[in-house]
C-alpha cells in the first residue's frame, strides 16, 4: 500500500495529521515541552475568559472588540494586560476563517507542564497515546474537567500542542487541567505504576469490559489513537486492557466519545460522581 | 453586540456556521429532504466499504485506488458498480486538503429518510434540535450504531447534510442508523409523545439527572447545540428535562460527548446493554 492508503482509518478530516506523507523529511514535532516557546493562541470567550481568570497564565497580547471588553467589565473579569481594542475584521485575520473568536483573541506563554511525580496519589487521570487530532485533545480536556480529572499526561512528540484549534475545543479547560508532558510514554506508565496506579488501556479488543474491572485510586485511563489504538508497547505496560461496553454493530467510537465514556464509568465506579 | 459576537460559544472551530453574519440573504439549506438531489459524497475505507454492504445505497460513481481495489476484493466487498481504478491524487482532488480518503471515493444517492410514524416503539431514539456542526453530527451517528439505536430524528433546516464529513465521521454508521428528516422538531415531539415515546431533552440547567430519572422504553433522548442548547419550544414539548452529572468545575460537554454519556445511561437504565 502506499503511505496514503496506509492512513489511520478513523482519523478526522479537521486535522492536519503531522506524519502526512511525509517520511525522512518530517519537520521535528513543536510539542509543548521546554523547547517550544511560540505563543498560546486563545481565542473565543470561554477560553480566553477562564485564561485571564487564571493567575499562571502570563499574556503576551489581548486583542478585544468593543463588545468583548464591555462583556468582560460587566463580568467583572480583569484584563491583565493593557487590551487593544480592535473591530472583528482584525482578529478574523489572525485566525482561520471558520474559527469563532467572538471578539476575543490572546497570545499567552504555554502553562508550564508539571512533573510526573507531583501527580497526587488519588483521583483520576487521562493518559493519552498520541491522539494527535486538536478537536479531538480539547474536546477531551472539555470533559476531563467535567469529571474532575487531576491531569492529562501526554507524549511531547505526536501530540497536537495546547493552542488555537485544541485550547477553542477544550473550552477554558486548559486552565483547569494540567498536562503532563512525557518525553517516553512507557516510562511514564511504569513510574505510575510505581506510584500505585492502577493504569487501564482502553482498547475495542480488550478481554474484559470496564465496568467488570474492579477499579481503584488512583486510576490512570489510558486511551489510543483512532485507527492505530494503544502502542504495543503502552499496553503491555498497562496494569489491565478493557474495552468499552457497546450492544450495537459498530464497537469503536470516536476518541473523544470513548475517553469521555471511560471517565463517566471511571468515576461512577471510584465513587467520584458527587 | 455584533453578529460576530452574538455567534454561539461553543461552536467548533472546524465546521461552517450556516448563519455566518448572514441574516436577510441566507441562501435555502439543503437538506437531506425531498428538495435535495446532490449526491451524498462518500470518502474513507469504513465509510465507502459500509455503503457497498448496504443494499438500499445506489451508487452513481466509484473510483478507487488499486491498492483500494484489492481491499475491497480481499474482504468480499462487492464493488456494485464499475469503478474506475484512479491515482490517489485524483481522488485528493475531489475532497479538502486534509481529508484522509484511503483510496476509496464514492457519489452515492442520499438514503431515503423514513417517515416518524415508522419508529419502531421500543428501544431508544436520539432527536437532534439544530446541531449544525458536521463532525458532531458525524460522531454522534458513530456512537449511536455502537447503542444500537433505532433512529436519528433532525430538522430539515439547519442540520448538515448526510455527505462528506459527516458521512466520513460518522465511519459507515450512515448505512446503520436511519435518519429521520421533519420540518417541525416540536411537532415530532408531540407525535413520539402521543406514540407512547417518553421524550427526555437534556440540558445543563435540568432540575433532575438523568441518571435519577425513572427512564422507560420506548426513549427519546433530546440534545440541542452547544451554546444555544435546546429551543425553548423544544424544551417545553419534551416530557421531562434533566442535566448529565459532572462533579468537576466544567458543567457542559462537546455535544458529541454529551450524547454518547446519554446513550450510555439511557442504554443502561433500560437494560439494553447486553
Amino acid at each position: 500500500m502506499t503511505d496514503r492508503d496506509r492512513k489511520p482509518p478513523f482519523r478526522r478530516g479537521g486535522g492536519k495529521p503531522f506524519d502526512k506523507g511525509r517520511t525522512g523529511s518530517r519537520p521535528p514535532f513543536r510539542g509543548r515541552d521546554a523547547s517550544s516557546d511560540g505563543p498560546a493562541i486563545l481565542y473565543g470567550w470561554h477560553t480566553v475568559s477562564m485564561a485571564l481568570a487564571n493567575p499562571k497564565r502570563r499574556f503576551r497580547k489581548l486583542l478585544l472588540t468593543e463588545n468583548a471588553a464591555r462583556r468582560l467589565a460587566e463580568e467583572n473579569i480583569a484584563t491583565r494586560i493593557t487590551p487593544d481594542i480592535v473591530r472583528p475584521v482584525e482578529i478574523d485575520r489572525l485566525v482561520s476563517a471558520d474559527a469563532v473568536h467572538q471578539g476575543l483573541y490572546a497570545e499567552a506563554d504555554p502553562l508550564p507542564s508539571p512533573d510526573l511525580d507531583t501527580l497526587p496519589p488519588d483521583g483520576l487521570v487521562l493518559v493519552l497515546d498520541q491522539i494527535t487530532d486538536p478537536h479531538n485533545v480539547g474536546a477531551i480536556l472539555r470533559s476531563a474537567a467535567a469529571f474532575a480529572v487531576k491531569a492529562i499526561v501526554t507524549t511531547a512528540r505526536h501530540s497536537p500542542e495546547a493552542t488555537g484549534v485544541l485550547a477553542k475545543s477544550a473550552s477554558g479547560a486548559l486552565e483547569l487541567v494540567p498536562l503532563v508532558t512525557v518525553q517516553n510514554l512507557a516510562r511514564a506508565l511504569t513510574a505510575l505504576n510505581e506510584r500505585g496506579f492502577m493504569t487501564v488501556g482502553l482498547d475495542s479488543e480488550g478481554n474484559e469490559t470496564l465496568s467488570a474491572i474492579d477499579l481503584h485510586e488512583p486510576l490512570a485511563l489510558v486511551l489510543g489513537a483512532e485507527g492505530k489504538g494503544l502502542r504495543q508497547l503502552t499496553r503491555e505496560t498497562c496494569s489491565a486492557v478493557a474495552r468499552l461496553d457497546m450492544p450495537g454493530e459498530i464497537k469503536s467510537l470516536n476518541v473523544s466519545n470513548a475517553a469521555v465514556l471511560a471517565l463517566y464509568i471511571g468515576a461512577s465506579r471510584l465513587g467520584l460522581m458527587k
